[in-house]
């Protein structure tokens, strides 16, 4: 039986991007859904994700794979042939998993606070931002890829040779909120 | 050489539970160390996880693991010859990593809740609370275990034949916070 693969995003999710890049690193073929999650979810997305109702669901030969980390992790068990995205010894396993999970608690809760407020709480939002992008930058160091030289899983945050300059990102991020009309 | 393997912990952490339930299943030796995390953390603990600075912290011969569901992944790979915790098929893996993610982001922010909160906010948090509890009763069901028949990862979070009633541990919840002067 050939493998049945579709993916239910919302094209600017950083968590539905993850596990696209994961299945195009492995190859591997996939019927892609977009879901307007904010006024339509799909009945699909209902049935398959019913605890959080979110974007992305990796749903493989109809059984469904929810939140990113544990997509990305599920892809590499199941395609294990090619292009391995976790590495093999436990420590750097866990040391992946671990900025993976940073990216998700900090990245995001706080790169949303940066959209979501004003005045003082929006400085100090900015302010963490610069920290949380600095302490990414410092682990990254000089090194091509997180975890060496090698592509692997952490380079669903950053597909670079290093991150951006932390100011510059904050700076960025605010322009687009101006230029959404979020402010 | 032999391992050296330390738990840095607080005795109340749920999150410390899961990781020596791990290593108490794998039979891993091992130097337990509570930390004052309100008042005084160690210098070890801040050495070995600068980023959130938070228990538990599992040390294996000099080199930090953080979060517990990284913890019990790594003591599951790491002492692989005994009493496997997570399922090795990999949809299996991903369902019980899945629940182990909504004890961490449901169960324990809404447990707080029900500490932290008084009046309206007090009643929101306790329904909230009893609705995540029925949750994963439901997937319990009538298994012994969370994922079949056998004790595992899951059982990091229940160690029993089923949940108790979802509305006396809300009710058990709320006479501790009585008990301990927090009402």
């Amino acid at each position: 039986m050939e493998d049945k693969v579709i993916l239910l995003n919302f094209w600017p999710s950083m968590f539905g991007m993850r596990t696209m890049i994961a299945l195009e690193e492995k190859g591997v073929k996939y019927e892609y859904r977009e879901e307007d999650v904010v006024k339509n979810k799909s009945p699909l997305l209902l049935e398959m994700n019913p605890i959080y109702k979110k974007i992305p669901v990796l749903i493989h030969n109809g059984k469904p794979v929810c939140e990113s980390i544990i997509q990305v992790q599920y892809i590499d068990e199941v395609w294990s042939d090619k292009n391995q995205l976790l590495p093999s010894d436990p420590y750097h396993r866990a040391q992946a998993l671990f900025w993976a999970d940073f990216i998700e608690k900090k990245v995001f809760v706080c790169g949303r606070k940066t959209w979501a407020t004003k005045g003082e709480e929006l400085e100090e939002a900015k302010k963490e931002f610069t920290e949380i992008l600095k302490t990414l930058q410092s682990e990254l160091g000089d090194k091509p890829y997180f975890g060496g030289n090698k592509f692997g899983c952490m380079e669903r945050e950053s597909v670079a040779k290093s991150l951006p300059d932390p100011e510059k990102v904050v700076g960025y991020v605010l322009r687009l909120k101006k230029l959404y009309g979020y402010e």
